[in-house]
């Protein structure tokens, strides 16, 4: 058995298939003559190619995996831009006469040797980065063929030194079980992908691979707990095919209750919705059984083009949501740009801190034409089906007077062309600035709901920006000062008797149920992935015991404590759960 | 009369000085015989110059405003050392073949263009600062003298199309009566610096100098309202004449106050301590009545070295200030870096928003000796004076007790060396994470007071880095949102029965005063030069009326609600004191 990171959870069993590195030889080879315009030229194709591929591949992964996690590519296609980068390749041809493919590889590995160096996780990531774009260009400039994988075996267990994402792009899940790669960890890109591909993935095992495993050889990947098993025992093989029965066995389980409803034992009936970012990711959520849509975000309409959506096309595809929904609702939440997303085409600051910046509905109200065709597109959908409109990043009633002032030039604008819409549009903003939990009292007296983005909470409350991994640690949604914030939410929204659910990553936490029966939130909106999850824990639930505990972690003191709590009070329920299974499956029920 | 930007407030009245630019032809001469290494060693020695040259600038500075401000020298040598700018210089010499002084001027032109084209302040800024570095190694490189100011004539306004701070830095107050400039704005260097000198500043005229002021006609610089008259007439240089009386009879007046006891008319003492970072601020804190030191900001100590001050070093300075402090005060904060702060020799990750990112505390706590160092540095000083302690940026209670820890084990290496100190020594924290609001109740049992940080407070509430140029404005420390925060901080020290003071620039602005009366807030700790104006407001104050004012004002819902609240009252304030003074003027009484 070989240690490894867990980067991608699930159990593979199979025969390995060991990936040749993606790596030529490149001689050293100085220009005679010095023919520097045609080189420029070879570099300027490979480059123009490249992007070509690379842009390919974004597409082809955004069918599977949705936008967000396709952005992946647009980090590649921005190496290729980079003008450092670039400048260093050029340097090399111009002034030391190098061959194009030579300056490209050295200016790559000087960049990912400058990367590695600095001993930072995400450096390093972005390094492997590099390198697969180097990679690329390199395999233009030779004119080599690209690496692919067996298509017609048995399904295997990918092995390889690394896989970067433009390799794991290609795969195919139906072809490769599990993967296993000596380099990486659990924050690279290749990890979120095989999570979005739902490939297990054991990466980091810092082994010699031609040593360690041969193609052919017998693998079981465990990528729950991180564990390689080479040529495993037959004892080994046996308790992870159970293993794996088993998991086979829950998901088919989660599958019965799409069409159940989310009621807890003693029957607090919740809503479950989902939080989706495209039509896609809308079709799986439907799938999941989602009572409608708790958050669109549009912002991805806006990304990877050149210019802003006109109204007609994204009323069309808010149209499509609402309809797709068939009468449940559908929360649209306004353009939210800024902090760390961007528009190729619409120009943002550069910022120190671009989380406490320009961003979401500060831009908008500074982009009133901008602003109002969004608003009428919004309009016009909400005439087939129940939509609603939901302000990000609201952190004054200044703000929300003034966006409300917007939508109704909007609804204005639409009345002078005689267009119909829903007049009574329920209109709601997010919770995620700790001055609008201070002034939540007076916000609840002028819109229709709340919805709690509690990621970006979190961060703003505890000053934790949760990607920079120096303090990632301290993120943590179960901090009192955190819970404390979310009573006084709920306690503002109940005492205006609207609405409140919660649509950050908080939702999708099974452990944080129990607060919401104690809160009294019966709303939750959330990824796809996690509805039947939630509901299969909600189904398991005593709303009156588990609000009862919550009540209690709530005086406590520390998040350690609090954590500690939820911990048992969950494994107790899973042990529930699994009881429950297992008489599911048995013969004589 | 000429219309520009206050700068800096005052008024002047005086013959004009107009400066000349500092500009020099430099030929564009190509070096004929390619010596390229004497070329670079004549721009080697050139930068040696200038850099030690900004250095001396820098302390001479520091001796008159302080380290703060002296620290834009800083800005100075980092651009002597920054890579791009060097580089292209560099390249110019090697690549093209031109003379170094060609070279300087061609580069410092290029990034100058580049920066004043980006349209924005900040940048432009950083192009007067560039310009003032490519100009000082230019005058190295051509050996030509620096532009001096003449001392022997009587005072006079100083008049210039730019004044970048390194001619700044050589004047004398007593030989400048006031500045006007045709360029920069209200947040250039240089307009601090004349802030920290007291020399009224007109800027951004944007006329034609040459056309404009003549050496030795009559000027008149009103640096509050950013007028400037040429040549008045009798009548403007009477009122001017009055007004600046009137100014200079108010510092008069205020003076008076040093050592008067800040007690409100119907009899609350409050007590007015000092925001300083060196022993210099000290010394006028203390000239201006200061009641100790609310918050001595150790990390200037540790700025512009090489290397962690000692142990001794640190207790020296923390000795003095507190024997300085004859009995009073004084609240030593440990350690804040990140963010903002750098220290050239301790190694900071690069951060995508280093305010929610790695920073004092959270710094202090991951280098153990580096903390506890200075932790016994502080300690021994306790046995020279009425020392506590203070953590910034304290976010949950394992942080407090994991600081204490460290405090504990400080004090036993100390018992170990036979070292006194006080061991009731006071430890409270820096309230200025939201998440310290929220869980004030829980820190209040363990610390032994509280100092609210405005500043960071009102950043993290809202969300607004309040140097971000393009969202400043929303940055509001009477949002409702940050006056219920302030509420809920107070009330949870007051049940626990541990004090509670201000530390950030809200302690500086008098028109809060109404809001520390409603709320029992008893200590204001401030920069030195608000002590007096702080002090004379209080006394024209009724702390009932105030506090009455003021819990109307906290029912209000929008900051612009209160703002108009709080002006009048503040109107109706001074208007109170204006009379008074006049009665303290006049010969009868």
């Amino acid at each position: 058995m070989i240690q490894g990171i867990a980067a991608a959870a699930g159990v593979a069993i199979g025969k390995a298939f060991v990936l040749p590195t993606w790596e030529w030889d490149v001689p050293d080879q100085k220009l005679d003559t010095v023919d520097l315009t045609q080189e420029f030229e070879r570099l300027y194709e490979g480059i123009r190619t490249s992007k070509h591929e690379i842009e390919s591949m974004k597409n082809e992964f955004e069918e599977i995996a949705g936008p967000e996690e396709s952005s992946i590519f647009d980090a590649h296609i921005a190496i290729l831009e980079d003008p450092e980068f670039m400048n260093e390749i050029r340097g090399l041809i111009e002034r030391q006469y190098k061959a194009a493919e030579v300056a490209v590889q050295e200016a790559t590995d000087h960049f990912v040797t400058m990367f590695d160096l600095l001993d930072d996780e995400y450096m390093k990531e972005r390094a492997a980065d590099i390198k697969d774009v180097g990679n690329r260009l390199l395999k233009h400039l030779l004119g080599a063929p690209e690496v692919t994988l067996p298509t017609d075996t048995q399904p295997y267990i990918l092995v390889a030194k690394e896989l970067p994402p433009s390799q794991l792009v290609h795969l195919n899940p139906q072809h490769v079980l599990g993967i296993v790669t000596m380099m990486g960890g659990k924050t690279s890109h290749s990890a979120i992908m095989a999570r979005a591909l739902g490939i297990p993935l054991v990466s980091g095992l810092e082994n010699e691979l031609e040593s360690l495993i041969q193609t052919g050889e017998m693998v079981v990947v465990d990528g729950d707990q991180g564990r390689v098993y080479v040529e495993p025992d037959a004892q080994t093989v046996e308790s992870y095919q159970r293993l794996r029965t088993e998991q086979q066995q829950r998901k088919r389980q989660l599958a019965l209750l799409t069409s159940v409803e989310p009621v807890t034992a003693d029957g607090v009936k919740m809503r479950l919705s989902a939080n989706i970012s495209s039509i896609k990711e809308l079709d799986i959520a439907l799938n999941h059984g989602a009572e409608g849509v708790g958050l669109f975000r549009t912002e991805f309409m806006y990304m990877d083009r050149k210019s802003l959506p006109e109204e007609q096309e994204q009323f069309e595809i808010y149209r499509m949501v609402a309809e797709k929904s068939k009468g449940q609702p559908v929360v649209i939440r306004t353009l939210d740009i800024g902090g760390d997303k961007e528009l190729d085409y619409f120009e943002l600051p550069e910022e120190e801190n671009p989380f406490l910046g320009y961003r979401a509905i500060r831009i908008c109200l500074d982009h009133p034409e901008m602003f109002r065709t969004q608003l009428r597109a919004i309009l016009r959908a909400s005439a087939y089906g129940k939509v609603k409109i939901m302000y990000p990043m609201i952190s004054s009633l200044e703000e929300l007077r003034r966006a409300n002032e917007a939508l109704k030039q909007a609804k204005q604008e639409l009345d002078q062309r005689e267009i119909h819409y829903d007049s009574d549009i329920e209109v709601g903003i997010m919770i995620e600035v700790p001055a609008a939990v201070a002034i939540a009292d007076l916000l609840a007296e002028e819109c229709d709901f709340f919805s709690i983005g509690s990621n970006d909470l979190v961060q703003y409350v505890l000053a934790v920006d949760r990607m920079n991994e120096h303090i990632a640690h301290m993120y943590n949604p179960y901090h009192p000062a955190v819970l404390r914030m979310l009573r006084t939410t709920v306690e503002a929204a109940r005492a205006s008797g609207i609405p409140v659910s919660i649509c950050g990553e908080m939702a999708g936490d099974e452990r944080s149920l129990p607060f919401w029966m104690h809160l009294g939130v019966r709303q939750l909106s959330m990824s796809p992935q996690s509805l039947l999850r939630i509901k299969q824990s909600i189904l398991h639930t005593s709303s009156t015991e588990a609000a009862h505990q919550a009540a209690h972690w709530m005086k406590l003191k520390t998040a350690a404590e609090i954590e500690q709590g939820m911990s048992s009070y969950n494994r107790a329920l899973h042990e529930l759960i699994a009881a429950d299974e297992q008489l599911a499956c048995s013969p004589i029920s």
